[in-house]
């Protein structure tokens, strides 16, 4: 298992511990393209380590999550609950940039985005690491997938 | 309009120039989430211009641009189809990033990274530049997209 997915790991449980219970991860070594859906934010990064993170939550989940935020609401705008997702993917990205900061590998981190659809694929040019994580919410069951793709500086 | 704008037009149009001939762009004001689907490149900066750049195909124009490229094949790998955009989206990135760069606004740039689906949204937080362009292909008729959304640092 590549360090990063360790560093993901302890990054999600970490940003996550306050707010959703999760029960155990476990990395998967499907390679991409990778099959998702749902509300996906992503943040990506440059330097000596440079790529981009996915977070995937179900629907249903990200609109828990908003709720448990900023107070339940009954018709709540798409655009709040991409502001929580792409959030929370920005704190998992900065706490992995942490970790990898004190390896050496230093990185700037952009802005986050948010896509939503069902059935999409993810993909990356050949080369690049492609990690991949999957989280259980305990009280749902319902699961939110880290996807990473990053190419580390060698020199 | 926006400078990024025009430079994200110019950008498309030199990049494309060899490859597919391109009609008339014209630039759309609709405020995101915008709606998206085909193959989407997407390669990311960081620096005095942060954000996204995604360069959408309709997945018939990403296959034949493939053909232009690597020869005509019956059938063509997904994963082959996917390097091709996301080469696109490398260059007009890179072009962009050079055109800024001359006025200041520095950035590195991430790896490309590719989406693919129908009926997706994407979206990024309030305050960010959003920006879009509409471009047709003389051949087919058929529109490539560019979506950028940036934040530029004005110290």
């Amino acid at each position: 298992m590549h360090e990063i997915t360790s560093f993901v790991r302890a990054a999600v449980c970490e940003v996550f511990s306050t707010m959703i219970s999760m029960d155990e991860s476990y990395p998967e070594n499907a390679n991409p393209p990778w099959q998702v859906c749902g509300v996906i934010g992503s943040v990506s990064f440059t330097g000596k380590m440079s790529g981009v993170l996915y977070l995937a939550f179900p629907v249903t989940l990200a609109n828990k999550t908003t709720d448990n935020i900023l107070g339940e609401e009954s018709s709540r705008p798409s655009e709040e609950v991409n502001d929580v997702v792409g959030e929370f993917t920005n704190m998992v990205t900065g706490n992995l940039k942490s970790k990898m900061a004190d390896r050496g590998y230093n990185c700037k981190l952009s802005i986050p985005t948010v896509i939503r659809g069902q059935e999409m694929t993810l993909d990356s040019a050949e080369g690049n690491l492609a990690l991949t994580n999957r989280f259980t919410a305990s009280a749902s069951g319902e699961i939110i997938s880290t996807l990473v793709f990053a190419r580390l500086e060698t020199s």
